[in-house]
């Protein structure tokens, strides 16, 4: 691997705290970087190199999945580290930091390869990228490349704006805009199964599959996002971005031959064929839902309207279900139900794929679905439910098969995609075309749910969300699948609760 | 249940001893027996009554999977037990049997249901059910039935005319020919796994299915049965029957309503589909195998000439495997191979369905088949073999995901069958149509195995069997699945060992 250099804006935030810091050590351990690498943090504050390499070396202590007790590895590590303060508006910062860049290019004697990743605010996109360009940064003779994180844009607008800003510095192809899903080993294995695997490749088409089914809930709540999240919502939040990149990925083709181009294409064939809403089909088709007080684990938790930083009317998503149909010849009749929520009874992202009945008379009722699970967290497995007859009582009994992955040794999603992004595969990023076309979908449910078209459905917390998201699934004879039975009844709310 | 009387013939017997004393226990503790029951033991020796219940009791001390430690209940179930001793060619004697049934018939008040078993050598089933008739046993005013164990016949014509036979006595729905494969609970299970689960319903045919294996192999040698064994070979005493019935279950369609009938109905379409022989196709899709010494859990054992009671330049088969094809829509072009064999490494009674690889070009020797594997014995389970992409270190390797059935609680073969046979419900049962056209497949092999047309391919005890099984499948392009490699390589024979 070539030496490069790594720029990293925000590098005093919580993201890189967490997660970038974690990454960049554990590819180190695992020997996924370049040998000679230079690492700038950038951050308004002003912080010495020193007290730098001591904030990222506590980051690693807390949050790696691994720290190896070696101070000369850690010393090695933390060489490569350099801070400077940076005002992202200030043109004259980003002359410094190209004397930096290249000071360091010329001690460590490594090309002109930059990767600049944006782990700021959204509002800061944009000029942080027009000045890598005004001030000769951008202007390199190795490659250039730039991580950007969610949210891109908050509407169809906003976005393609967003991107044109961004396209008069980098090419598509320089551009990696990370969905930490995409970084998730099940997701990424979702392919392979399919495609090492006849016998899923043969169960995988609209002839064997009633529905599909993906969550993704959690139990907390807006925590200290209350200012961003609040004027997002879940279907900003997730929808537009995780939860249409999963499906996506579940539902794409696979290629003969696995590679970018092939996979971005085959996911763009899916996000095209997702059938438009019009504005009226919102409120047969989309679930809008917001937690009030309840229990977690046992602990009450208060409403979303009482959480610090929130409006007592907000009217604001925490949680969005949607019927969703691809109309391509391989999954033309098959619904995709998704669904996320905040405060939710569980923490889980699951796809659910219910296969159809084989036509058995009279045992539709008595037996079970046949399902095939994957869970892609917090634990990741995969499983197939099946009916068997228990030789103890001759009763009929679903039984679940399956594998799952020890998560201990398994490489962060943040890991996998600096990793590729320094390697320049851009296979598990969003592109512009999917984010685009995402967008588009989701275009007509932000302006219904602005003019208020459909009903705010209130769910207590610690429940699996409104009784509509159940309802959704019923007219079609269906149910989500693996709910604790117990937490469901609870969720049943009262008619009134529905707020509008 | 109506009360009914239970003739046991060869009530001292090894069979008795080990598996029907046992099972009638397990019955009357799951209260799956009538209220009113007289149960009849019939031997060759002078035995009191009281001595047959305690030789009762003691059976079921050292073989019953449950013994309840109940002197009052044993005590209740031990007063159903009579004896008298019986000369089968006496025809007096049945007399006697008669007078000792009725007389407990009247003193039970149960009606005239009479149960024959003949848990006795087959020299006896034609006298035996000759003189049932003769006595007046056989005229009942409730019901009459026979329970037979095999071996039935030893050719075609011999079961031909031992059919004929009991035909005078017993009508064909009144014989219970036991196979005590088909009460093992998974081999019971087959039909339902099929037919309860849409997905493995979808994977059984021959578009999917590249081959199915069939093995029962034991680590025994013949023990004591040396007399009959050296009559018999693996061919009669495993293949006409067992195997044969195990490919049936496997290979038939499931009907859409669960009968006697239906069950019966489709079984017959296998084995009538069964590609028949000449018997010049006999040496390229038979393998004849004899052990030779060798070693079983590291103890070293004679070979089969070696044994007590065997010739010394025995030319049995103590070894087969076979090639079958069966010629309807549903298996065209799917080739079964079964085998069996006495001192192999490893006691193991399986079905593995191998899946076709779906066109993964440059794929197909990288990845490891698809496989659905059934262990019906010493365990039960069911698996699946897929291949998944190892988060850690991102290779691609097969896991297999399975459930299995405890084995503690689960009623034995014989518990089941004699439950069945109770109740008149003959679905796991050997039909004769079945048994005859088992004989009629197995007849050439009979007749090439006679005239010596085909090596006897001699393999060391302890191994999975002569090379020659294995080329059969190599011929194809397949191997054997689940063999542990490290055994296989050493039941290299050399050449010769080829015996003619």
């Amino acid at each position: 691997m070539n030496g490069m250099t790594f720029v990293l804006f925000g590098a005093t935030g919580d993201l890189a705290k967490r997660k970038i810091f974690p990454a960049l050590y554990n590819l180190y351990l695992d020997q996924k970087m370049p040998q000679s690498i230079s690492i700038i943090g950038l951050g308004r504050r002003e912080v010495s190199d020193s007290q730098f390499e001591n904030h990222v070396e506590q980051s690693i202590k807390t949050f790696s999945r691994r720290v190896v007790d070696d101070r000369d590895k850690m010393d090695a590590f933390l060489s490569a580290f350099r801070y400077q303060k940076l005002d992202a508006t200030n043109v004259d910062d980003y002359g410094k930091l190209l004397n930096l860049v290249q000071q360091r290019e010329s001690e460590l004697n490594i090309p002109e390869n930059r990767m600049f990743y944006l782990s700021v605010g959204p509002a800061f996109f944009d000029v942080i990228s027009l000045n890598i360009k005004e001030s000769g940064l951008g202007s390199t003779k190795g490659w250039k490349r730039l991580i950007i994180e969610k949210p891109f844009g908050r509407d169809i607008e906003s976005a393609r704006e967003l991107n044109a800003k961004l396209s008069n510095v980098f090419e598509e192809d320089e551009i990696y805009r990370i969905d930490h899903y995409l970084g998730k080993s099940m997701i990424q294995n979702l392919g392979d199964l399919q495609f090492l695997n006849p016998v899923i490749q043969t169960l995988l088409s609209n002839q064997h599959i009633a529905n599909v089914q993906i969550t993704a809930s959690e139990t907390v709540g807006v925590e200290e996002r209350a200012g961003y999240y609040d004027q997002s919502g879940a279907i900003r939040d997730m929808v537009q971005n995780h939860m249409l990149q999963i499906l996506m990925m579940t539902a794409m083709h696979m290629p003969k031959k696995i590679s970018q181009n092939e996979i971005r294409n085959e996911k763009k064939k899916v996000i095209e064929s997702v059938r438009p809403l019009k504005k009226e089909d919102v409120i047969l088709n989309i679930v809008r839902g917001q937690y009030r007080s309840g229990e977690i684990l046992g602990r009450p938790v208060v409403s979303y309207r009482n959480e610090p930083g929130i409006d007592i009317s907000s009217q604001n998503d925490t949680f969005v279900a949607a019927r969703l149909w691809i109309d391509n010849p391989f999954w033309q009749g098959v619904p995709f139900y998704i669904r996320t929520g905040k405060r939710m009874a569980e923490k889980s992202t699951r796809i659910v794929i219910e296969f159809k009945n084989a036509g058995q008379k009279g045992w539709a009722n008595k037996v079970a679905s046949n399902l095939l699970m994957i869970e892609i967290g917090p634990n990741e497995n995969v499983s197939l439910q099946l009916n068997s007859r228990n030789p103890k009582n001759g009763k009929i009994e679903p039984v679940k098969i399956g594998f799952s992955n020890e998560q201990k040794e398994v490489p962060e999603a943040y890991e996998r995609l600096i990793f590729d992004a320094i390697r320049g595969d851009s296979t598990f990023f969003a592109h512009w075309k999917e984010v685009e076309l995402s967008w588009q979908w989701v275009q007509p449910i932000l302006e219904a749910f602005k003019e208020n078209l459909l009903p705010l459905h209130l769910y207590p917390a610690g429940t699996n969300g409104p009784t509509a998201a159940h309802r959704l699934l019923e007219e079609d004879g269906f149910k989500w699948w693996l709910d604790d039975e117990k937490l469901q009844d609870l969720s049943e709310p009262v008619q009134e609760l529905v707020a509008q």
